[in-house]
This record gives structure tokens, C-alpha cells and sequence, in this order.
């Protein structure tokens, strides 16, 4: 069985599951992770026995390595990305892709020159409660989808990255409302407020779709207990999906119904997408187009919060 | 004991609960009951052994009768009321207040100039598990209120009235969350759509209040199973209100606390405090005032969702 | 239309209910109540515009009352039954039917002889949770029932009856798993205390099926939040259905349903159906012979209790 | 640091968690695994790059293992922990300790005489839920717990052991009540019955301890959902402890109270608290005592369901 041989750089907390995960893939070859923090890096590669860096320029100068994930904060992803692609890496970024979106067409520019695979690491669309309902509007079960409401709230993090929640959390929910509804988002209204932090730690997000469809996103890190829930509205009933605990519940006139669904780890499933694309030289999903489509509701719905005042949606 | 004698305008399925309502009241004289359904009317009365006419002038002709409940179709209050009004009755008008911001205004000084008393039915502000959220963010249980995210949604009605979603459900949790902020409302912000109905029958609708504080309503008549529901989310913790189940939960960082609360019905408190205000020659809660905020809320709401632009909300 | 003449003997507080809700019932004139408290019973009887007595007698001998509803203390029951058999009223009697297993006999047969109709109290019978449960169950949704398990718990009245918690709570499961079960009990064990009472206030019974079906019931006054909940297991799968909120749901290998059940009192049910099946000349549900086989497993249960060995259920 | 020499006889699906925990507990070194399955013991013993046999004996016979825990099927446990004792080596027995009572007092004799360590792995002792449990009720804050009521109930199992519902499921909760109440259990009585299995696989169990405190069990293998409940009533409140998600509420005559509870995995807690007290030459818990009190009182239950007579618990 062919192999791919592949790398973590950045072992945050995030990063080490990449690397923890691809140790149990068993179509990967974790070789080395890279950490500017020594003992982390070390760490994790004593864990894994495999080799360890401190510098992501040694991870991409081995030409043994095909595939990176890239795990450091979000204002590098830029530069060690271009560097990844540039060394004929194929990559899968953290979300958010990158902090600004020229930043982000670059990357899919550079990918597709040099026939590189790019990726974007929106784990909530591996989640198995997600296919579910995917599936079950599909199906016709709710009707036309008219509605979706997220609420992403957590406790403040002890330690906040270098983005804000709506380019931390908020992301997720727009990612998958983009699935949901298969028309274009068209505007982005947003209000926004810090307590706590540097960057914006609440928001509420207004995204208007063709056709009147509407998304609605709720995020913060005030709430002491973690939610992570989707609610699909359509003209015939109605899905609650919540991420935790991986359930669905279908709502029509006649009754609420939870299937059962088999639990699995998103990370995995999104680790094993990505290696079996590249091993069948297939693009991976989601795409650098993904990435930047969420990445363009972010930017959009940061404007907003600051002019007061809703923000079009420009196509790519 | 003195009592006050009553009247019940507009019997349809909300008004014949005013009507049984009174009738349980000590210190109410029910005394007639007026609909323009004439066996809709007779019903009434005869069951609880009062008079009944098919014309509110009726009612209003008698000068025994000394406070009336308005419970007819939005489009109508304004003018029942004024004739209520310049017969000297104090009134009671169900919410909305009136179709029109012209129209309340009036009424708000109709009743001034007749020195007669002016409430507005906000039968969710005698919840019981809203006062006591009052209290516990009074008393500081969850630190500075932040953002309130009021869910209420139903399935369609079988029989609409005269005003969409906005006006009928929405103004519910706008006037809760005037109460709950203790700053006003500089600015609305509101998607909206139909897909039943000829008014509006979804909406989604951000509320701005100075300080940066938020507010957002989701309410439709598309989802099967009624939801009325409130989240306030505060600098230590989180209160969510059951309006149906008349049940709290308070969270913080230690836990989660439901402490049981006495369930009471609503509209009882409501018109108790109606009749005891008078009786004792008080204003009244919620005052024309309170029904005029609320009523320029959704009217912002309703021009933002129109023009797409966030409305400014002028002082009264 | 015919009307049947009833009144209510007995007016504590379920037996006020039954005044209530006669009053009603399109097919039933509530003509008197009667009570030894004076106070309650001219209450009642004003409320209503009826005749009202302090002695039971006064209205047994009214040769139009035509069936009578018997809520006053278990200890009363066989004495005031007897007397209203006797002069040829239809009768419900409340639960439990009558103190001792004698005593129920002895009604049964009097009724049989004088040609009335004789029915028990078991309300949670018409609770539309438990039709809807039956329903499903004779569909096979879950297969064949096996097990039944209820809790049945509360806070400790502030005035308790004249029986214990057997023959006060535990007495209603009793009577819904003889029905659920389509053989007879045939064994039954139980322990019981009582900590504030002085009658036993918890209880754990067993009751042994033929077939080795199972019904295991825990029922006290200790809890402070009122419970009330069946849990029927079959072959296939599994309903739980919660009493109070009128809600079942049904799990099998595939998810969790639950369906919507329109709520109804579950009181109006059952006095219309003794009231109409009466005015048709056909024997009211439960019947006495219910009433006495779950006494007789209260008094088999009290008598485990009392011996600590298991007791054999006796046919009649 | 010194560290704890350890090995892992049977390596099926519980028994490679036993492996796994040891790998990451810092005093312990993982030296061995063995497992009648070759490929299993190969597959363990390559994922922690350590040494793997077929045999049991030739774990024992080497003399740098200095503890083992012994996770075989149930029928094997008295002979290989009796090597194992006799060897030297401290043991943890999983549950049920042993098949016979005979077995278990021989176990601990042996224990007692070679100046071994004999635990029972009764990992539900390690819930942080259980734990908090039991500080709450030293608190007093349900007053004196006079109920317990455990459910604990699956779907069938692919692949039973060779024990049947109580042995394999009740006596976890048999453990937890022998620990909540303060006194000895003196009778038990249950029924029980097998539906698609050989053992029984459905069970009602009553516990009566001193001071009439009681517990009753309810385990089968018929539900499809998984169902891991503790319900302790008192004389002033209840807790109610979800075991799976390692959550409680607490209740009372003022309100409902769920304390946020950190999670963590029980077998690491049990493991760690094994390793630890041999580390410092403590007797870990729970003991064999512990271990041969539960599996006195399902052979009790067993004995009940059989001769459908309750069963007086013998002293040791």
C-alpha cells in the first residue's frame, strides 16, 4: 500500500491532534513536526519517534515530504504556505486560511501554478451530525431551506490567537451555512463588541442569501457552558444539529425525530479525506476556494461591525 | 370592597380569555362583553351571566362601565380606543398598541388630555420567570448584561391577523428586552421574508442599544414546534428564560441553577395589576409609552428588512 | 339531547375538579355537591349555581340525580358507595376504590345485583400519553413488552390522605401495567418505609407477570420535583412516556421518535366517557373489577412489605 | 521517580484500555501484554513497543513485573490471579472479581498471605461524577439518603461474556450503593429473565440495607439505548448522576443544581490510584472485600431470580 509521508508544522493544542491523528491514519507517514517552542516540538516528536524541528523551513526542505498541515497562528499562514507550495508540498491550512484575503487568492494561485493541492481545515464539515443533515435535506425532509441559526459560545480561552471569534469560531457556521444553502451569500450585517479581549469577542451576524435565504450567527466567548448548535429552518420542518454531542433531531408536523448516528472524530475523517485525495490525485476538500469564500463573509461582517452598515458580498 | 366594573372589547380567542379572566378577578365587575360576532358575543355572555352587544360603542355608551379591554384586530384599536378615551374609560389595549406610530402617539395623548389611564397588553412582562430574571440580573447574578437573543417561533396559524410576524410575535420580546437593557435602542437592523403568508411571516432582527449592547430576535410561523425563549448573556454568566414553561437557568463559571419558580398565569397578573393600578389610582404597567417603544422598534424593523439599510430609532 | 344528572360527593381538591369539569360536559347537568366542610360546599355550589349539601345522604335520596361522582377519603368510600348503589345511582368512585379487597367485592356484587353501573377513578387511563403508548405497543412497535418500569415520586404532601403512598400514587401504575400487560400478575414484592408519615411514604414493588414479565414501580413523598414516568421495554425497542407533559417517546435500533400528541385533561376524558357511556347504557371504563385487582396488588405489595417474603396474587 | 513495572494479561476490548492508560501514566512502565489471540497480543505489544505473549504464565514468570491487572473472561480470573499472587505480583482483578464467593475469599486469603496487593476494578468508583456524588451527600445536602435507584441498561451486546446482566452490568452500581449507604445491605430479592441470551440478559433488583435504606437496580441488555443512571434520594433532596456523560443535578425544595464537574477518564483515575498506592506501599481501592461484597450480593440476586425468594446476605 502506497503511503503518503506527511508533517505537522505548528504543535499548538490543535496541531498536536494532527499530528496524534495522522499517527493512526493508516494511509499517512507522520515523518517530523515542526514548533517554534522547543519542548513542544520535542515533545511530540519523541511521542511519534520521528523527527523534530524548531524551524518550518527544515519540515519543507525535506523532499521526502509531500503533504503538510499547518497548524502555527493564523498571521503566519501566508508566508509558510506560499513556502510549502513553492517547495511542490501539497497543503492543508488551519481555518482560518489566511488573515486577509489577498493573502488567500495568492495561495490558490500559487497552488494552482506550481499543481499543488490546497485544502482548508473546516473540521465541523466532517462531523458526522453535519453529513446527516446534509443528507436529510437532500431528501426533501424539511422542505426548501428558508432559515439557518447557529450559536457558537464559549468561555473566554485562557490564551486568544491573533483573530477575533468571528474569524475563530463564527467561520465554522458560516462555512457549513455556505453547504447549506446552495445559492451565493449576497450581504453581510454584523454587530460586534469587545469586553474582554483585543479583538472583537461577541458578534451577531446577518448573511442574506439569494432568494431572501437567511443565516444567522450568534458567537462569543461569554458563555460559560460551550454550545455548538445549528438550527435549519424549511418549509416543511425543521433540524437542530448539535456538534458536541454529534445528534440531530428533525422536526415536521407529526413529531421530533433523533436518529441514531455513529460517532466519529471529524479531525480523522477530515485527515483521511485529505490523504486518500492526494493519494488519488483528487483535490481535497474543502477547497482554497472554501477557505476563501468564509474568509470573505468574515471580512465582510468585521466591516460591518465597524461602519455600521451592511456589506455586498463581491463574487471572486 | 371596592371593585371596578369592566368590559371585554373584541372576543375572539384571546379576548375570551381577558373575559374569564376578569371573571376571577376580586376586584373586577365584569359587566358586558361586546364582539362583532354575534354568537361569538352571546356565548360569552351568557356564560358568564353579563350583557353582550355586537357594537363596542355599546359598551362604551354605558357610563357604569369604568375600564375596557381592547382585544379586536390591530387595524381597529386606534379608533375604539379614542372613542374609549373621549368616554372616559381607561383602557387596556392589546399589543401591538396600534397599526401606526401616528396612531399611538395620539392615544398617548388622547389619554393624557382625558385624564383617563392608558396600559398596553404585554402579557409576557407578568411571566413569573421573567420577573424573576429581573431580579437575578438586579441583584448582579450574571454581571453586565450584554446581548439578549430572544426564539420565538410557531408553526403557522391557521388564521392570521391583521399584522406579519413582527408585529404579532417579535414586539413580545422587543418590550422584554427594553426592560432588560437598561439603555434604549439607538438602531435596528432586519431581514425578513414570506413564504405563507401576505405579511411577513420570518424575520430576523438586531437591535443596537447604546453601549454597544445587543439584541437579537429570530421569530417565523415556520417551525412545527413553538418556541418561546430567551437568552440574556451577561459578563459572568447566562440566564435562559422558558417563556412556556415559566422555567430559568442560571449558568456561571460553577454551574448551572434552576430554581423553581411558582407558575402563575400571566394574563391574570396582568389584569390584576390593570385593576388594582386603577382602583388605587396608579398608572398602570406597561404604559402607552412602553407600547409606542415597542411599536417603533418593529416599525424600524420592518423599513430595514424593506430598504436593506439599518434604521435609526428617533427619541419619542 | 339527553342529559345525565350527576353531582359530585366529596369536594377536596380533586374533588372540586370533577365539579369543574361536569360543568362542562355538553352530555352532563351537575345538579349538587356535597360536602361536610359548609364553607366548601357553598363555594362549590355557588360557583356553579347548584344545589349543595354537607351531608352525602341529602343527595342520594334526590331521585333525579342520575349517577354520582364519589371523591371523599378511601376510609368512606365502601359506606357512601354502598348507600348510592342502594338507591340506584350510577357511581364513580375514585381510586383507590375502597380500603379492603371485602369491601370492593362487596361494591361489585351490589352493583351487579341493583343493576347500576360501577366504575374507578383511574385517571391516568385517559391520559392521551398512555393511548398513544397502547396504541404503539399493539402496533408491535417495540415487540413484545418485557419489562415496565415506573417512577412516580413527589414532594411530600402537606396533607396526606387517609392510605399511604401505595394506595395513593403507586396505585395508578398498577392499574396502566395490568392494562399493558395482556396477562395476569401473578406475584408481587415490595419494600416500603415511611420517614415523615404515618402511613409508608416510599416504595419499591415488584410485580412478577405471567410469563416472567417484569413491572418494577418506585413511588414516594420524598422528592422534591414531581416525576411521573413509565418506561415500557420490549423486544424491539422501548417507550418512555412522561405523564405530566403528556409526551412519549420511542427509541428502537434506529433513533428516537417522538411523535406530536394533541393534549387533552385527562379528566374531561374520563367523566365524559362514564357520562357517555351511561347515556348509552354501556358499562364506564375502568370497570370495579379493575378497581380490585389494583388494590389487590396494593394490598399484596403492603403485605410484602409488611413480611419481607414475596405474595401470590389470588384470582377473584 | 520510581516507577511501577507493570503488565496487562488479556487484551480484549476493555483489557486494551488497561494497556493504553498504563502507556501514558508516568509511574508506570508498561512492560508486557499477553493475550490467548495471538494477532491481538502481537498488535498491542507493537503499538507500545513492548514485549507480547500468548500465555499468561510467561508474564508471571518474569520477575521485573511487579504488578498485572488482569482483564480475562471471568471464569479465568481465580486461577491466573492465584498464579499471579503466588508469583508475588500485586494484581488488579477486573470485575467481576471472580466467578464463585469461594473463589473470591480465596483470592484474598492468598493475597493476605503472600503480602500482595489485591484490588477490584470497579472503574465507576472513578467517575468524577460518583465522586462529587459522595462528597455532596457528606455535605448533608440531601440530608440522609434513605433511596438509591440505578439504571443501567443496553442494547444487546454482539459478543457476551461468560456472565451473565448482574455480574457483567448491576454490579457496578451494587459497588457504588455499598459505598453511598453507610451500612451493610441485609437482603436482597430480584427477578430476572433471558430473552436472546444464555445468562440472564433483564433484572430487577432490590437491595434492603439496615435502617430500611434500599436500592434498587434495574440492568438488561434489551434497551437500545445506553443508559448509565444513579438516582439518590434523601430526606431533604435528590442527585441524580448521568455515569456516561459524568454529570449530576442536584435537587431540592428550592431549585435544581448542576455543578460544572471536570471530566476525566475514570480507568486512568483508577489505574493512576493503583500504581500510586503500590508505589507507596498502600492497599489500593477498591479492595477484594469490596470486590467479594458486590458479588455476594449478586449471587443473592442470582439466587432470588432462581427460587423467586428473597435472600439474607451473609457476613463474611
Amino acid at each position: 500500500m502506497t503511503k503518503l509521508n506527511v508533517a505537522v508544522i505548528g504543535c499548538g493544542s490543535w496541531g498536536k491532534n494532527h499530528a496524534r491523528v495522522y499517527n493512526n491514519i493508516k494511509g499517512a507517514n507522520l515523518l517530523a513536526v515542526a514548533d517554534l517552542n522547543k519542548s513542544v516540538a520535542e515533545e511530540i516528536g519523541k511521542r511519534y519517534n520521528i523527527d523534530w524541528y524548531t524551524n518550518s523551513d527544515e519540515v519543507l526542505d525535506r523532499s521526502d515530504i509531500e503533504a503538510v498541515s499547518l497548524c502555527t497562528p493564523t498571521l503566519t499562514h501566508a508566508d509558510i504556505a506560499l513556502t510549502a507550495i513553492k517547495t511542490g508540498k501539497h497543503i492543508l491550512v488551519e481555518k482560518p486560511m489566511t488573515n486577509t484575503l489577498e493573502e488567500a487568492k495568492n495561495l490558490i494561485k500559487a497552488a494552482d501554478v506550481q499543481g499543488v493541492y490546497l485544502a482548508v481545515g473546516f473540521v465541523e464539515r466532517f462531523n458526522p451530525a453535519v453529513n446527516e443533515t446534509i443528507k436529510k435535506i437532500s431528501n426533501g425532509e424539511i422542505g426548501d431551506v428558508i432559515l439557518a441559526h447557529a450559536r457558537r459560545v464559549s468561555r473566554r480561552p485562557l490564551r486568544i490567537g491573533d483573530v477575533g471569534v468571528i474569524k475563530d469560531l463564527a467561520i465554522h457556521d458560516i462555512d457549513i451555512v455556505n453547504q447549506l444553502f446552495d445559492v451565493e451569500a449576497e450581504e453581510v450585517f454584523a454587530t460586534a463588541g469587545n469586553i474582554a479581549h483585543q479583538f472583537e469577542d461577541y458578534a451577531n451576524i446577518v448573511i442574506r442569501f439569494k432568494d431572501n435565504r437567511n443565516a444567522f450567527i450568534e458567537t462569543n466567548w461569554l458563555t460559560p457552558r460551550k454550545v455548538r448548535r445549528l438550527i435549519v429552518t424549511g418549509t416543511k420542518g425543521l433540524i437542530n444539529v448539535e456538534y458536541i454531542t454529534q445528534e440531530i433531531t428533525i422536526e415536521n408536523d407529526e413529531g421530533i425525530y433523533q436518529p441514531f448516528i455513529e460517532s466519529r472524530e471529524p479531525l480523522l475523517l477530515e485527515l483521511e479525506g485529505f490523504v486518500n485525495s492526494i493519494l488519488h490525485d483528487e483535490q481535497p476538500q474543502p477547497t482554497g476556494l472554501d477557505g476563501l469564500k468564509a474568509l470573505n463573509i468574515c471580512e465582510a461582517a468585521l466591516q460591518s461591525a465597524k461602519t455600521g452598515l451592511p456589506v455586498r458580498i463581491q463574487g471572486d
